[in-house]
């Protein structure tokens, strides 16, 4: 139905300007220009703040009260990106959900390697989530907004996404109510059959490009470590998921392989595969009817996991 | 929340009086007797019809006009069961989605070894997807009942459903909206990893007397025939796909498997597993929050393909 509007994204993406694997410092200024390109709705406020001793970006929308936050963390391989580059998508979650956004802005790679994106997400996570089981005791609370928290990641930030809640587990700290993960960057050894076999189909990435920022992030660390690639973590005692993906994207079998893992470690999980689009096709919902419809399916999860009717 | 529910129903498939691996006569009867034993709501109807040669059930809610139809394969590993077997959880998916069930008595094994089963549903779908199209043409046609079409299978009628999507597909026949595949035993080689890994959390079925009653199906034909085992078959160009599965049993990498085949593929697909319930929780939705609310996405599924608004 939408053939015409998937052709021209291909194209859009295919004819980019992105360096995927070009200098680090040059490629995050194209990265921003491009995501940064469209002005945000009128109606959305950005608010620089910490969380943990970690700068956040709040992304509210006027005259929603929000009544839970989205913990949001940003794509871009570890290495470009910031909470400003995904305001696009984050805020039009937010405004779907009801939800207010705290976007993570994790310190980058090749200048900060694994941990420290992780270590930044924890010490961020950690503040809200005790702020939020604080609140809940005490529900005036102005600190956290109170309400429900979700975890959400796109690309690399779903992958860190998957990580933290894998390190929250393990640190003992109360889990947030769910998570999405928008396209999962989650196997730095880059082991998924996607890897080769969407080559032709996917028009943002290469793998050898990928090959190149992911030796960024792993720096001197295992790229297979779980905190790394979590489609080889232990995933037992997580929150309910909600994996997305494209078909036509090298990162496919990074959320199949994560979802299968959930599944088998006894985790509720759904896998919400759209054929045909690529690589975080949601943030081009405005365009794409299936960026709206995958958007819609977000929605009415995020309303399930945190007891609201859907919109 | 309903841990005391996911247990109870543990019990009861532990303790439960089918041998699976039994003689198949003496066992048909203990799985009718078990499945049949809760009368129906009183408004459930039953109706005994043909659709291309082979005898169908109907299934309709009185009060409720049928805006489509589900054609359904009931479970019971290619050797047990028949439409009224099923008819519990049939008429539940027809009550929430408006739909009416005409559901396939496909012929048994051992005596009817594969392709019987097959050839008997694809016989059933050609007539009522040509009489769809037909209606389409002259909507007031009263021979199909109009609207739309959707496959629903249940365990063996899973993988049956797969099966016959792609024989569907191969024969140029018009395909339905959707599928939506309870649990689906999808791959009769028995390759996988939960068929070795539940075996201590399935509380119904044991993987030698899977082994049993896989064999009376394939009989003298090849275990893994993508018609058999559709987690081997190229699946392009099948219409969306609802995959669900508990994460307590054996065939959970069936439903795995057959989602990411189906992503790899370019289909639509969602793979929505629930943790910690057997096979087939969802005909337990009256007792079990967790099948409720599996039923409640199946029926917000299959709203979104047939374009109608979700109860």
């Amino acid at each position: 139905m939408s053939q015409e509007q998937r052709q021209a994204l291909d194209t859009l993406f295919r004819t980019g300007p992105l360096q995927v694997d070009g200098d680090p410092r040059e490629q995050r200024e194209v990265f921003t220009r491009m995501l940064t390109s469209r002005p945000l709705p009128d109606d959305v406020s950005l608010t620089d703040g910490t969380l943990g001793g970690v700068p956040v970006l709040e992304i509210t929308v006027d005259g929603v009260t929000p009544r839970g936050t989205l913990l949001w963390l940003h794509g871009g391989f570890y290495v470009f990106g910031s909470p400003r580059t995904s305001a696009g998508l984050a805020s039009d979650v937010a405004r779907r959900t009801g939800m207010r956004v705290l976007s993570v802005d994790y310190r980058l790679a090749p200048e900060h390697p694994y941990p420290a994106a992780l270590e930044d997400a924890l010490a961020a996570y950690r503040a809200v989530a005790e702020s939020s089981a604080a609140s809940a005791a005490s529900p005036a609370s102005a600190v956290s907004g109170g309400g429900e928290l979700v975890v959400v990641g796109e690309s690399a930030g779903g992958g860190l996404a998957a990580a933290l809640l894998v390190a929250a587990r393990d640190a003992g700290l109360p889990l947030p109510a769910a998570a999405v993960l928008f396209s999962p960057y989650a196997d730095l050894t880059l082991s998924g059959s996607s890897m080769t076999g969407k080559t032709a189909v996917d028009p943002s990435f290469t793998p050898s490009a990928v090959r190149v920022r992911a030796r960024d992030y792993v720096g001197g660390a295992d790229a297979a470590d779980p905190l790394i690639s979590p489609v080889f973590a232990e995933l037992r005692g997580l929150p309910p998921l909600l994996i997305q993906a494209g078909s036509h994207e090298l990162l496919l079998d990074d959320a199949v392989r994560l979802a299968a893992r959930a599944a088998g470690d006894d985790v509720d999980v759904t896998l919400d595969v759209t054929a045909g689009v690529p690589h975080l096709f949601q943030a081009f919902a405005a365009l794409l009817d299936e960026g709206d419809a995958a958007l819609r399916r977000v929605t009415a999860f995020v309303a399930d996991v945190t007891g609201s009717v859907p919109r």
